[in-house]
């Protein structure tokens, strides 16, 4: 039995965040201490990108500093999560060893200078960061500040070079076991691809027109894949090392690069990295998915590992955030299922590429809006802490969401180019999370039996066992809602039989896919009702099944949208608000019920155990009505039947 | 004496497409034959992209599929177009001999994976093209389903690697003979490019700023000749195995990278690929213009070797055509002179890069409306098939268009990068096609005799022969019409003295050319009577000559039109009705008439030997004028002095 | 003591252009010398791009054809501005030593078949080039006709090869002494960067993810730098001939890659190439701009080396000149210091990558309005050279700027890619200009003593000295304006306290500085009296420095604009009409007044001398109150109180 984050928290709500102390004399970390404990921080995460510090020179250690900074942090009250360094090669790693260094499809080189600039089929790379990931172990694995293990940082390089070349091929041997089957699964046969020996084979490099996109699929479960084998090689080390102390390694947010349902299964601690644009109008959703994914992820409580206590650095335009919405995000993700809710980085650079990326204290230091919205945060995050930690949250919806899927279908040379994977889970999400309905994430094969609804945005590659499993749902009196492009390819991206599998066509009552019309940008699909956007299609379907059809153009009066006993199949997106309305019809007719009823647009409800979370996403004040009595945790205040919430903020209820 | 299409064609018109079997099992072949028999069609291509599957390792030979599948079409009465696989070297010829992958400009590999990784300047290459060329001609030549060669697929790789580099220098010491005269045609007595040994001179690779316009000229020039050359080293052994059979390569449309007169000469079948975008008003346009174009290349009968049943797979959005379309746009290519109609490909491929490419028989097999549509155009095709085949069309108008002129005129640091040569030669064959004028095209050097209008659209650079070709036109009464950026250069990028050859200034009665004053976009300049775009000219006329003046802004008054005797010289770009309305004028001045009076507009018609072509390109019926009585050659049906022509029809009209 | 831009004009205002006679036979050469001295031409420059004339193969010398041209021009009274060639080397020096080639920073060679294809650090060039510019001024040190050296042309090439990396390296040791230093200034204790060996550093090569920003500051002064001591080593070699000609190198205006301040200290004569886009509404501005920078440079008069007599090539869209236009912009020049007015170039050229950038003399030839007009202003130089030859300008007004902060500024992962230095910089000049306000330009460390009004408009990082000096201006009794960004970085990039230096803060009355708003595309914040544009910022300031607030939005009722003393910060841009009143009103009070009071818009008034230049950019005739009586010195028309300026007029006034 591997230990849990539940093993860290203890009870507490983790509060605190990347600490990169590298940066700044030893008298700042005294400050910082005392500045950490001011705003409630109980725990650090050291040594994220402190390969040079660790090794100043090949085989170099220097320990000392960190020594006396894990005993700063132990005296403080203060855990650390500690990092493996292996996100960041040192420049000598590079300079003496080349072969370390990863190579974009078109043949450059990725240089030290920057970060993550590692190959993950490099053996020598592999090699380094088990030494040092073995001596970080052996040195602190008994140090009593150590509550837990991070592992290299936001995983994402891939590597296209000589040596890449060579495990790829070693994976494709293990997936494959013959070239015969790989030929066939790549399709081959066309463009006069047939590979007459393994040694034939490369990572997808640019080719003079259209790469063979099963090649550029598995290329992509490679990746992932040996991203994962180098966190599981380090993770295997710190484990020997501290078998009692969980070990996790953070996500970037619906990231397309990482198979997160794999991941997640060697993961102690799913954690996950989340910068929603504070003027995105959207943000809140944004994170609202993320944190459903990490949570269902997790099966269970999550740590937020990274956010922003302010702007970010890497958007075009960086925007602050408004006086109360770091507070209002913190929360949030509490309410979602955080156990824990981490910013990078505490004190904001004054120099490197991260400068402009605020901190928990920023460049105006204590006295600066940032530093004293954190404070409270501490505060709110302790008055939680003991009703909170480590309980569930229930869903009756489940969308699902494969990364292979999202792999097959984004590629060169489909219907359009204009259909993002992540934009139609967006805007599924979006409905249901403002129709209130709180969601789970599923893999396709997972078991959907505690689910009265599930929703299929788009899968555009399924297995057969994926695809039994949603007919199952639907004959075991599960209710079933999905998008277009859903069910076309197999896993190897093979187009099934008809355009569309014939279990799902089946279960739809189409007859016959003629032809997909995919919408340019600004063109809708009228439909009986609403107006479709994205895409359209022209389905030859039965009598009965037809729900909705298309009106004018070539379409007209043709069905737009099918519904047979609880299988309903969209083959446009409609615009969000008729979106929503059909979800929350379908929902209700499932027995899926909002969090509470009556409440108002962008207030944001959950209930986590068994108190009920309320957020006003808006800047203007909203009551909400809430029958009863209940206490809010947050300031003790008792509530009788109605709430009313100021600009970003949210009450905790309990009774 | 070559064969030509009337070789294969035999009074029927070819209906067919490209088929790729190897991506099926044999039990599919029978079910195509089945299909295709279903559909009429007469004529497949085989082998395209078979290289790896004939060889499948370096020096193999497995023919035996091939074998079966020739005896199979044989069988079912189907003649083959049998390609050459050269277009997609199989990953060995790549993995053995890196010699034969191209590299880009900046030096970038174009690895296989795709498909045209080649470079024509491999010996390497060439070798291996040849040995199986060979092969395949010895073993096929006698076959009786053989009824054409196909060379290659659309030849467009150009190579600026080391090889090509050695390969540029042979073509410039046969061009050139010494380094001075390659010294004075490249200009580089400027900015200090001249060469003292051969061996200096490269492809032009990406500098610091701005490359030698002649050596990208050139280099343009090497690579559509080195191409060629590939191709005639093919041809020339099919020709010696079987001199009775046709050859044709497949051109794409008004492609930038081949020169189409010089290699139309080469083949006894032109064929072109042609697809235009369905949601595209243009579109007909553009089939029309390729069509003209290509049938001018060929001199009478061509060959449309692909287009596509439904929606392509490499726009941004991919529209499937319209119920009607497909046929329409079949029986134009029929009605603008082609005498084979075929499609990429006959099955849609389920793998790989064209997948989501239609196919004659789509995803949706049988009942799929597409493979519908193919069935009756198969019928259509016989109905016409006898009347039609080998018929000429007959032209009073030509459009005078040469590749040499584009690559000189499509540079860096021109006047205005807004001047598009395709788009200009579009603008003009619009005009010309809305006022039902049926256009040849034609070479600046060619005997222009039988037309009474000339129209030169741009020809920015010319060679003495034809600019005087052009003055000796007008002087044998013929009409001339000249759009702007034309005669400026010479064939070596050399500007003419005065800015336009003096030749063509006293032609229109111009004095001076001040300056071009390119318009921005969304800018325009008005004239009397109508509105120039994209361009506009300084320049001092002799009075007599003006027809029509700038108005407002610098130019004011100044001349914008030109016109002396029957020479017209136009200085912008007039509106689309305002050139169409210009040019129609003209037209009839000149004796041009077009095909039919009081044509409505969108209806395009067409006299084909004794035929009238009537097609509507819209979805509203609309009813033509046509004095006398006829027969539908489609339907039977008798028409007496007026038709109505439904959404997308067609009527083949004689008597 | 150096020589002077006055050893070349002796009394004249040079007038001519870049002259590369090796495109055009000889006899041209002579009807060149006809319509120079037709055109008041006093000054040609040879030699820019003839390397491989005078050197065809490798220590090869070819100087007849100079000394015949050298001869001719002197014969034709026509001074000559010798170049060394060394900026387009022939193609052999890359051919036989590929060491002299560039990189960029993804590794990409930069091939010859341009221009400026050599790497300032390759040994093997700098020994070419010296030999060359050696041999060039012993043979033409003496040649009467020589009055100049023109050094290369507009350096600008950067390189990350090899050769480069150990140039990098050798600077960076002079400039920090020790690894540790330098791992002090780079941050590199962020993200693992430390090195532990010199060898270790690199240019900044394409990373992963963001490069470290001081590194990428260090690698712009060391490209800087490494040109210049290319250009001085040519400098010193014709120097050593010639002590008593002046040399120059052209600058490209307000040019990203060249330290102008330290570039000018070693420039006998400051000379700069100007292009506005004749179709910019703010082209004129531009041009005050880059002629006030070059004449602060120069500290006097200076040199107009290149501008176009009508359009570029290197536009996207290139205009002409309109009718009065290139002389109105050559007698702008003047007015602000210019004693010489070139163009490129003489001749237009017929062939190569230029041949669509006007000349003097255009294809049009001596009947082209171009080169009528090029007659006048020849004419009208003559006529004002003995009034304005060496004479100064005045100004009241000091704009700061220095290209370290530029560098420093414009990076990777900032707060906002909208902010662009060189922009904001033409915002605030553009308000003084159009309040006829003459302004000088500054670097930050300069003795301000002589300006009643200094204004930053924004100096990312700065130098103790360069704080001390604003504060120690305004101590002194000087009025300061600063816009945002300023202040923010000491000179390794790394943040000050507090976000912005602590001296400045107390300046303006900032206590804390919370959080930076920047805007986005269209967004404005609304302030008292005005909008803000590009920026915003939320700022804790003493109650009595507030001089403006922001109105709604988040920042409502905070600071906008801080005044305290003679001391002036603007946390936002204001739009145009604001920043100019805000401007011409804070000026006023110090002291600083317009040219003349009363000017219409668009009218540019200079004073030099006691000359006084009136221009009229507007196509409409104005009328400008003269009290008084002058003499027009281009007309001798006597004008009294009050004088018409037509079209692109000018009026020079004495008395």
């Amino acid at each position: 039995m591997r230990p849990s984050l539940r093993d860290a928290t203890r009870g507490r709500i983790l509060f605190g965040g990347d600490y990169n102390p590298e940066q700044w004399p030893e008298k700042t970390w005294h400050e910082d201490v005392r500045l950490m404990r001011d705003a409630g921080v109980n725990s650090v995460t050291l040594g994220v990108f402190s390969w040079s510090r660790l090794e100043p020179e090949p085989g170099a250690r220097e320990f000392g500093w960190l020594d006396r900074l894990m005993d700063l942090m132990h005296e403080g009250g203060i855990g650390v999560v500690l990092a493996t360094p292996t996100s960041a090669p040192p420049p000598w790693l590079g300079r003496l060893h080349p072969d370390t260094l990863p190579r974009t499809e078109d043949g450059r080189t990725e240089w030290w200078g920057g970060r993550q600039h590692f190959s993950h089929s490099s053996a020598t790379y592999r090699r380094h960061a088990a030494a040092i990931t073995e001596d970080l172990a052996a040195r602190y694995g008994g140090h009593p500040a150590l509550t837990m293990w991070h592992i290299n940082n936001e995983y994402c390089t891939a590597d296209h070079g000589d040596e890449a070349a060579a495990a790829f091929r070693r994976w494709l041997r293990a997936r494959y076991g013959t070239l015969d089957a790989l030929n066939t699964a790549w399709g081959t046969a066309f463009w006069s691809q047939g590979y007459d020996t393994w040694d034939g084979i490369l990572p997808p490099r640019t080719p003079h027109y259209l790469k063979n996109p099963t090649q550029v699929l598995d290329f992509r479960r490679f990746t992932s894949d040996m991203l994962l084998e180098c966190c599981v090689a380090e993770r295997d080390i710190v484990v020997r090392h501290t078998p009692h102390i969980p070990v996790t390694t953070n996500f970037m947010p619906l990231f397309f690069g990482q198979d997160g349902w794999r991941w997640a299964e060697e993961e102690d601690v799913v954690s996950v990295d989340l910068y929603p644009d504070p003027r995105d109008p959207l943000g809140p959703q944004h994170g609202a998915l993320v944190q459903d994914l990490t949570r269902s992820q997790a099966r269970g409580p999550w740590m937020l590992m990274e956010q922003a206590a302010g702007p970010v650095n890497w958007r075009g335009v960086n925007h602050p955030k408004p006086r109360g919405l770091n507070r209002l995000w913190s929360l949030q993700a509490v309410a979602r299922g955080a156990d824990a809710v981490c910013y990078f980085q505490w004190r904001q650079s004054r120099q490197g590429a991260e400068k402009f990326h605020s901190g928990m204290v920023g460049h105006a230091g204590e006295r600066g809006r940032s530093f004293q919205e954190v404070k409270r945060i501490g505060a709110d995050l302790a008055a939680l802490a003991g009703a909170v930690t480590d309980t569930r949250i229930r869903a009756d919806v489940a969308i699902l969401h494969d990364w292979h899927a999202w792999w097959a279908g984004a590629q060169e040379g489909r219907p359009s180019a204009r259909v993002d994977h992540a934009a139609v889970l967006h805007a599924w999400h979006r409905a249901l999370w403002e129709a209130h309905l709180t969601t789970d994430f599923a893999h396709p094969e997972h078991d959907l039996g505690g689910y009265r609804l599930v929703v299929v945005p788009q899968l555009y590659a399924m297995t057969d066992a994926a695809i039994d499993n949603l007919v199952a749902h639907v004959r075991a009196g599960g209710t079933l809602v999905t998008g277009f492009l859903t069910g076309v390819a197999d896993e190897d991206d093979r187009i099934r039989p008809g355009g569309m599998d014939p279990r799902l066509r089946d279960l739809f009552g189409i007859r016959v896919l003629h032809e997909w019309w995919p919408l340019e940008t600004g063109e809708s699909a009228d439909c009986d009702g609403f107006r479709g956007t994205l895409w359209s299609e022209e389905l030859e379907a039965d009598e009965d099944a037809v729900e909705t059809v298309y009106r004018g153009g070539e379409l007209d009066g043709l069905p737009a949208v099918l519904h047979r006993d609880r299988a309903w199949y969209l083959s446009t997106l409609p615009e969000p608000d008729a979106l929503r309305a059909l979800l929350a019809r379908i929902a209700g007719e499932a027995g899926a019920r909002p969090v509470l009823d009556g409440l108002p647009d962008r207030v944001e409800a959950v209930r986590r155990g068994d108190l009920l979370f309320l957020l006003n996403h808006e800047r203007e004040p909203v009551t909400v009505a809430v029958p009863g009595t209940h206490t809010d945790l947050l300031t003790g205040d008792r509530i009788t039947d109605r709430v009313t919430l100021g600009r970003y903020a949210v009450v905790v209820l309990r009774g």
